[in-house]
Order: C-alpha cells, then structure tokens, then sequence
C-alpha cells in the first residue's frame, strides 16, 4: 500500500443506506433510537479498543482454567474465577446459580494403531465426548470406510463386526462454514449408533474441519437408548484420507484403545452478575457464553471469548457510567457442549421473569460481522439500526438465524435471540482441538467484539419506549 | 458450540432488505442485474473454494521472489513468473508493457546503537524507502523525542544537531486501523524533510502499527527538494517506547548507520493480460494489484496476494467458461510502493481507451467486507447490487473510497474506482514488515476474495446495458 495516497473516508456505510431508505419508506423504527446513540457507540469503542480488559481477562481464564469440561475441576476452577473476577468488575448481585451436570472424562488412552497393513503406526484421536471405553486390550476389527451416515444406513449389515469410518468430509465449498458443519456433524452425533445398530465394533468419524491436517477434533456424541453403546473418537482429516486410501487397496486391521468413562452426574453452575436498570429493572437484558469447554486446547474461541466478552461487556458500561434503563445480566452458562444442563436450569430458575433480548456469543472470537436473530417485525427493524450503527466496527450486518444453545430455551417465554456474528472462516480450524488456543486470538478482534455486544444490548436495553412482546409469547 | 443445535440459515442478509427496499422505492438498477447472476456467483465461489489457484500461484511468487522492490532481480524474476503464469493459465494479449522506476538499494548496514545510557545496546531499525546512507563511520548525535510532525514545526530549531525520534503512535481508537494510519503516516513520509529544515542529523520515526512488539516496519519517505536530505530509519514500537522513556529523565545519545542508496532508475515492467470480450471488446474492466513490494517479508499481504488474485480472478472465469460482454484486463502494477511509475505509464499508454470500471485489490488478503469505490449514482447502485450477491461470501459492504493508488489516474479519464476491502484489523500487525509472509494468510480468506473480485469484474463486464458515463468524464 502506499504510503501517500488519500484514505478512503468512510462516508456511509451500505446499512446507512438501507436506514435512509427505510425512513423513506415510512419505517419510523430508526427515529426511535436516541440521537445520542452514535456518540454512545463511538464512547464504548474507544474504550474497548484502548482500555477494554476481555483480552486480559481471557488470559487469566485461559491460564487459570485451560480445560473445563462440565464437573471436572476445572470447570470448578473457571466458576471460582468468573464469580471473583464480577465481583472485582464491580457487577451488581453477582452469584452462582446450580446446576447438575454430566460428567465425563477422557482418561489415559487413546489409541488407534494399524494392525494391517503397516503394522504399528498409529494416528492421532480424540475420543469422542460422551464415549464409552474400549476393553482394557481394546477392539479390533477390519475397518469399513463409509461416505457418511446415509451410505452407512444403506450398507447396514455390512459393517457387522466392522470398525466403521465415517469419512463425510466437511464440505469446503460452502462459504459459511457453519452450514457445511451443520450438513456434516450428523456423522459424529449418531454415526456410533446407527453404526451400533448393525453390529459395528467401533466407530471413527473425521474430523469437522476443511483443513487437511493431523488434528483431531472431538465433540459430542449422542447414544440411542436402544442400541448397545461403541466406542467412537474422531480421527484427523489427513487420518482418514489415509485410511480411506489403504482401505481402497486393501484389507486393513485396526486396534483401537479408549479409558474413557462417563460417572455419576455432580453439582455445578452457572455464574451470573447484572448491572441493574434504573427504570425498568424487572425487564431483563441477558447477555452470555458458555463456561464450560472441551478438555483439549484451551476453550479459547469456544467459548472462553464469549465468557469473557460477557463480563467485560457489563464492566465498560459501568466504567463509562452507562446505566441503562432495563436490567443488563451476564450469564455464564455450564454444560453447553455435553448436555446444556445450564441453559436449562436458567430457564427454569428465571421463566417468570420478562427477558426482553439474550444474546449469546459462542462463534468464536475472530473479527465482527455482526449478530444472527430470531427478532421479526419492529424488534428487528430495532436490531438492524442498532447494527447500522456498529458499520464501522465491522458488526453491521444481520442475519436471520438463532442466538445460540444456551439462551435458545427461552424464546418460548418471549426472549428475542441473537447471536453474536463474528468472521467464521478461520472458526473450524480449531474448534474443539488442540489448537484453540489463547494465541489463536487477535486482542483487537476481541475487544471490537465485546465493544459490538456491549453497544447492542445497551441500547436495547436502554430503548425508551416498550420493546415489543414476541408474536410468539403466550 | 453445541453439536446439535439448529444451524442459522442466512435466509436474507441486510443487504437482500436494501435490494428489496430499493425496488420498491422505485430504483429499477437491480433489475438490471441479469436474473442468472446469482448461479454465476455461486458458480465462481464454488470453484474458487474447491479449485482455486491463488494460493498455490502465491506460494511461487513468495518462493520465486520474496524480494522484490522496484529495479531490483526480485522484482525482474516476478515479472517474468508473472508473464509465464498468465500464459500457463491461458489469458490472452499477455505483454510486458514499459515503464522507467527508481531504484534504491537498503545495503548492508543498519544499525541503531545506544551510546548513553546503555552503551552498545542495539535497537531493530529498516531504513525509509528512499533514505540518504550516513557516513560510514554513522551520525551521532542526542536523541530528541516529538510526538509528531505539528510538535516538530513547532519546536523547530530545537532539534538542531539532534537526531529526532518522531514516537505518533498509530491510534488504536480507530475502529478502522486504514484511518489510524493515514493520520499518523505523515511523520514517516515527511519527517526526515521537516527535521532538516531545522538542521536534525538524522530522524528515527516510530512504526505504523499499533501492536506493541520489536518488528520495524518500513515504508517510503519523501524529501523536499529544498533542503538537504538527513537519514531516516523505522524503530518498532516498542523501540519508540523504550527511546522516549529513556529521554524523558536523562540525556540519551546515539549513532546511526546505514548505507542504503539510491542508484539511477532503470526500465521495468507492467505485466498484463486479457479475457477478451465477446460483444464491446473495447470497453475494459481493469483489475489489478502491484508487483513490486518491500524488500523485508515476502510481501505476501502487499501486495503479492492481489496480483495473484487478480491473474486468478481471470483464469477462474475463463475456467468456467464465463467470457463477459467487455474485455477483462489485469494488470500488475511495477513500482506502487516508491514512485507509482507503472500505474503512470499505463495511463499514459492506455489514456485512449474506454476504461469502465478499475479494482485494484492492495489492502491485504484477509478476510472479505467488500469493496471502496469512488462511484456515485447509477454506477454506484450496480456495484451494490454486486455486491449485494456477495453477502455470504462476507463481502457485501461498499464503503465510498478510493480504489488504489496504482488506478487512481484512470478517474480522470472516466473510470469508476473500486478497491477490494478485506478486514482491516491485522493488517498493520505485519505491514512493510518482515512477518509479511505466505504464512500470515488464510487460503479461504484468499480465495473468497478472489472469488468476490472475480464476480465483480464479470458481471461488470458483462452488463446487458451501456455503463453509465461519469459525470466528471470529459
């Protein structure tokens, strides 16, 4: 770039133009945010991007907490330190709220070793969360490579005492990659049942990333009740295009090895803190992520970033002396990955009460695009001029779509949902791996992301007629 | 993120609520946009996604040329790959097209070293672009610390014998960093002239970015042909940091030596080829990036990745059969980073020629926002109804801007500027610096920038109706 030419001046963003239009139209929705709002926005960016302390704050999880899956630990260790760290932001009735959460843990072993051809090599696995265990001396078996789950469905038998792989590969054409992951992770859901419904021994699944590389990535499995539980873990993308290749030519022999258990469920929480409204403080503002983590890598992007970008929020209002009308609440959910034992406990705790909006941010923590909603109507007209203002900040666009798992309970007692929206094309190289890691973070993306949250759910919350009551709430 | 939870679906983006609002306040631009030009942008993403070669082409000019300022063997060797590229890939006209550059050669000697306090403790510095060398033996001198240009005029004779540290930081308030920069890069182009009128030895300028670290970044500087060129060297951030707070409670001297040099300019090249149109092959649709780059990195960023975009944009349209109404014409522009002398020598050989519309992509290859253009009126709702397309692909914002400094000459004879905008926020972490590497690029991020480009220059070209004139035309 050169160094003398003229900037580009950022005049009017697309959404500017699509709110000039709307007022021309006859929409009045924009008239209804304060004039103020701008000069609010500008304030909460500035002291995001200079003294913002998520990035800080993610450190000291990240260190302090690096796995926290539901009732292990440090699950335990991460509730201490979020409930101390509101307390020191200065939020307002900051508690723990309980829960009772699956527990499962990971073990010792983990092995997946070539018996035939190439006797001995082994390839990297992660077993798959909620997996049971092989035999001490594990299984073995002949391996069977399926394209997917409709494929292993039309094979059925002929996987019977097989170890199945499950090698539908995240798609890459898709240009968000959310869609290509909710079009393949079916395959690590339910491919150890299906797979267990005809007879298979074990079942391997690859990895949903786009990128060929030698790192698995774990995450949840779900066993149907009527079918004998196998033993499941995720083999790395570059893994299964290795087994696939000799299964092409050749018999091949595996053995794999898990110590994997799952033990009796245990006590947890969710921990919340508010920053209490001045009018209307029974209308609630709930803004949070999840606690809890995969036990690899450090739940930095999931969802350490959203955990964090949630409390630190509510802190920049109050250091910028924004108090808004309506109730802000910072929830830190337990148990989204492995059960959403949390967000169901809040929803059972809290379902008398009025939440006006809930936003979630558990996307990861890369660059704003802006923010996903369920909102229809004037709700969304609202939502939309608040993004309008947020251009800049990269976080202006609005997408159809809902919050997030944790906060999803609540949209049947009236909560409009929006998820936070940041850049997803980096997102599944790391989720749940290895490499979801604290330096897989860029501080500025952070803090421009709490700046975006911390700019939407004050200005909803600080809205100074009524927000209106969902079509859908009863 | 959960495993189970349903995915959004990106049913309509807030650009899709303008096209629809546009419609009906009674635009009719959208409807020019042939109805098939949602398949062609799908078809483009697609193979871009699964096929695409920009990184791979990257990756060869990275290895074949990481070097390659202007006049140099690098920038010789990246002329030819690129002319043999665009040959291999099947463009047609493909030509060297002459210009004359500057040449300044960086040496072997840069060094900064602290004589009191401290002695002999060394600080990382480039030399500007363009510097004098100081005597062999360096220039000594005391360290005098401005926060910038205006607190340099007015000190003024102050600085006297002294060598200036100029210690602006690039703001990090700014939510957009390109802002940041053009207000703080004033004191890196004309701090060394400024400083000589009132007699300094030499100037040091603080880096151009606002992560804090040791990495100098370099960058041209610009003397006035009145007073006598003084040395000038780039200090990291961090550099600047330790120098000012070292001035601030006692007398700190130092020497500088380098022994860069400027020799006479020698003849180089534009490298250009076409996708000829079928129908107005007279009205062209520039894209284009430049050729030459700094010599610290690769300059991958900078500009190596719109070059191969550009080449790629080409390859990729004509792989999928898609040859416009108009010609498409890329062109890798010599000498963007110290002189411009390519982006002027093409204007004065093509100045004849009906020039429609010009991209220039030379902000970095992250990930896409969108597009800058200078654009107004009917011209402009075409590139927002294109745009409009591109909203999965992250690239749906169109900000009013320049489009590059290697296009820029082409407004005046009537062409619509536009500049790929990919997201600002990492960019000045590696800018003219040494971590300008292949590395620092994500290949989807890469490729989905080519594949808005691509899609912007073919449904550009291949608009059904006259492009409107520019009022400023003559």
């Amino acid at each position: 770039m050169a160094p003398m030419r003229a900037e580009p001046h950022r005049a009017r963003a697309a959404f500017g133009t699509i709110l000039a239009l709307l007022a021309g139209c006859g929409s009045t929705s924009q008239k209804h945010l304060p004039e103020e709002s701008s000069q609010i926005v500008e304030r909460i960016l500035e002291r995001a991007l200079t003294e913002g302390e998520t990035w800080s704050k993610l450190q000291e999880l990240c260190g302090e907490a690096p796995h926290r899956l539901s009732g292990s630990e440090g699950a335990q260790r991460a509730v201490e330190w979020a409930l101390e760290k509101m307390r020191a932001d200065g939020l307002e009735n900051v508690r723990l709220e309980p829960c009772t959460v699956p527990r499962w843990e990971r073990g010792q072993v983990e092995e997946l070793t070539l018996l035939q051809p190439e006797a001995g090599e082994r390839l990297p696995i992660l077993a798959l969360g909620g997996s049971v265990a092989t035999p001490a001396e594990g299984v073995e078996g002949e391996l069977f490579v399926v394209d997917g789950l409709e494929e292993l469905e039309r094979l059925g038998d002929a996987v019977h005492d097989r170890i199945v792989l499950l090698n539908d590969p995240m798609s890459a054409t898709r240009a968000d990659p959310f869609r290509a992951y909710g079009e393949a992770v079916g395959q690590r859901v339910r491919g150890a049942s299906v797979a267990a419904r005809f007879g298979a021994r074990a079942v391997l699944v690859r990895s949903m990333t786009t990128r060929l590389d030698h790192v698995p990535h774990t995450g949840a499995l779900r066993y149907d009740p009527e079918t004998k539980p196998i033993p499941a873990a995720a083999v790395s993308t570059l893994g299964a295009e290795r087994l696939a290749r000799l299964a092409a030519r050749e018999t091949v022999r595996l053995r794999l090895r898990l110590d994997c258990r799952s033990l009796d469920p245990v006590p947890s929480f969710n921990v919340v803190g508010e920053w209490v409204g001045r009018e209307l403080p029974e209308e609630i503002v709930l803004v949070g992520g999840h606690l809890d983590a995969w036990d690899v890598g450090q739940g930095a992007h999931d969802c350490g970033a959203g955990c964090c970008q949630s409390m630190e929020a509510l802190r920049l209002l109050r250091s910028l002396g924004l108090r808004p009308r309506r109730t802000l609440r910072a929830v830190l959910f337990m148990n989204e990955e492995n059960g959403r034992a949390g967000g169901r406990a809040y929803r059972e705790a809290h379902q008398g009460e009025r939440h006006v909006l809930a936003l979630e941010s558990d996307r990861g923590a890369f660059t704003p695009r802006g923010f996903t909603t369920d909102a229809e109507g004037e709700a969304r007209l609202r939502i939309e001029a608040v993004a309008g203002l947020l251009e800049e900040a990269g976080a202006g666009t609005i997408v159809s779509g809902g919050g997030g798992a944790d906060i999803e309970f609540l949209a049947q007692d009236g909560a409009v949902l929006v998820g936070y929206l940041p850049d997803p094309q980096r997102y599944f190289d790391l989720h749940h791996s290895e490499r979801d890691t604290l330096d897989a973070i860029h501080p500025r993306e952070l803090e421009l992301g709490t700046a975006a949250m911390a700019a939407m759910i004050y200005l909803v919350a600080d809205w100074p007629t009524p927000w209106p009551v969902r079509k859908s709430e009863s």
